[in-house]
């Protein structure tokens, strides 16, 4: 059972991670979709053409603290900038390993990648989300990769970088008869929830799909509502736990997808547990925690606080105003590290290293500072 | 200090390999260059066109037991297999993870991959091996590889499949100033040292270098003659040196080019060692032990004997009498596995599980079964 720490609220069950989990390794899953460039369903990328660098960004601030693929820094012009900025905080603070996984980004980035060779997701406005082999090859690679880095990584912590996500996880749990409709979380303060439906439904009808018509078809619900981020991921999470593994699934609404899959495969669930921000458990405009609990009322559920209402910073406090909110791992990556240093760092010390990152790596960058 | 196993021969140093490296990675870097299509150069693929498709095969049989790129079994027609016999065997027994780098193959195996984003090599008989850019990218992405993976295992243990790669191994050392000439070894029992010095001496004169000119350039000598599991193999080394890690090269010739290269870098290589199987060690078209000495003669060289002289699979035994002999990590794996069952399974009894995979997925599958 995890035990009691400062600013880690366990929302639901007992998990065993704990002070012996010191061997942790995040995996971060990049993917594109098409579905992402629908206008007005992602605050990723100012425009179009810009939403395809948000995972290579995300990526490649991990390694650098900086971008190499564009000039610029992944934040908007107004300071709020990528949670990708609290996962790298937290990655060195934990000295916890990292490498990220190409699960068909459209636009490389200049680091090494375990790449599942996957074409990006379609729109699922036009027609199918991915093709069938390719969701399989993607969960047979993530099965392997699960599988090995478990055996040297006693947590696996799986985060993701993909625009557009949420909706495409909606298509996913309805599909599985998920009633997830006006529960899932945006990046945007104002959640699009009448756009995503709106996609969503006429995407199941064209498909002759109805609630929880796929239940028992997984790997069909992905393939026609999905993304490649959400099969490569499962068979992380899969292989890992079939290996005696443990698994925290870092992120808000796209793990619920996962977890409806894992679900849906019969893993067992009691090595797994959802990591998050409290800007996700809290967020007014979704229902996260009944979401997770109708998929499983076993799972852990962990929410980390960070503090960010209480930071300097107006890019970073924005996060506790409904923006951005959660990320690449961030959430998850912050409770793995806080467990890993014993509770002997609290959200409030964390938030001063996550403002020296954005200190040094976003706000002396930005043209406009904020004042 | 390694401690004395049967079978586990400790030719120079002392290395704090031991019980306690119970937490290794095996880390197989594939490559291709044009090099290897000069007729003569290789044993591996028995025509032009199919030495491509080696280090792929043998990628594939190290996760599935068979190769899905080509219809066949990665063995020559009379039953000699690939060394990924032996890797595949001691990964199994000794439970050990691992993962496979692509640096440049030519065709992509049907498995995940770290990629590192590289072209394949070029002919050196016709220009230069390889871009400089395509060196430092190479190099800077081992860093990062070796640096994360360092993090959750205390032994790296590389190893590589690239044909044709003791000629390039050797250009590159000439170049350092390491007087390889006529010492290093073959995959065929007729070393073809007379070929491998006349396409390397053409190749130096062609780009104006004399013996040990490069010796403070080692990236030059790697684009000059060299080729991309080099700087690959070598940045994941310093990487996990430099966290503090350790770092078991698995190999003869290559791994010599690889240690030339770290010393002209300057790493230290107190922590770094050389696994092999007696059969480079004993090779008596060359002089391995001598090689490394000239190098190093601080670093550990460890030697398994695996018994195949014993087998009762000619396949096997023809390793012992100057075929194949070592690659794909054997002998370093083998090693390791070994320490990591705390001297409780010698070389006679891995001979018995090495011919148990061979009865399976090459003897089974051969047109001609050898007798």
């Amino acid at each position: 059972m995890i035990k009691k720490y400062k600013d880690i609220i366990v929302v639901n069950g007992e998990h065993n991670i704990d002070e012996e989990s010191n061997n942790s390794l995040f995996i971060c899953v990049i993917s594109h979709t098409e579905t992402s460039e629908i206008p007005g369903i992602t605050a990723a990328g100012a425009n179009k053409d810009l939403i395809k660098y948000t995972p290579v960004a995300d990526a490649e601030f991990l390694y650098y603290g900086k971008c190499n693929c564009i000039n610029g820094i992944p934040a908007t012009p107004d300071g709020k900038p990528t949670p990708a900025i609290i996962t790298k905080t937290m990655l060195n603070i934990g000295n916890i390993p990292f490498i990220v996984v190409d699960a068909g980004v459209k636009v490389k980035p200049d680091i090494p990648m375990v790449s599942f060779d996957l074409k990006s997701g379609y729109n699922i406005s036009k027609g199918i989300a991915m093709e069938s082999k390719e969701v399989e090859k993607a969960y047979r690679y993530g099965l392997i990769i699960g599988k090995q880095l478990s055996k040297s990584n006693d947590l696996i912590i799986l985060g993701e970088s993909i625009p557009g996500g949420t909706t495409t996880a909606l298509g996913v749990m309805l599909s599985l008869g998920v009633d997830a409709e006006n529960k899932i979380s945006s990046s945007m303060s104002k959640n699009p929830h009448n756009l995503k439906n709106t996609i969503v439904r006429q995407s199941m009808k064209d498909n002759n799909i109805t609630f929880g018509s796929l239940k028992d078809k997984p790997f069909d619900a992905i393939s026609l509502l999905g993304d490649p981020m959400i099969p490569s991921v499962t068979g992380i999470a899969q292989g890992a736990i079939e290996y005696g593994g443990k698994v925290m699934l870092a992120g808000g609404t796209q793990m619920c997808a996962i977890l409806s899959i894992l679900k849906s495969l019969n893993v067992k669930t009691n090595n797994i547990s959802i990591g998050t921000t409290k800007y996700i458990l809290n967020d007014q405009t979704a229902d996260f925690k009944n979401l997770v609990l109708s998929i499983d009322n076993n799972v852990g559920i962990f929410v980390v606080d960070l503090h960010l209402i209480e930071s300097t910073k107006q890019g970073l406090k924005a996060f506790a105003n409904g923006f951005v909110k959660e990320g690449v791992g961030a959430g998850g990556v912050s409770i793995a590290t806080m467990i890993k240093q014993k509770g002997k760092i609290n959200g409030k010390i964390l938030l001063k290293y996550i403002e020296r990152e954005y200190e040094k790596n976003i706000e002396e960058k930005l043209y406009i500072k904020p004042n």
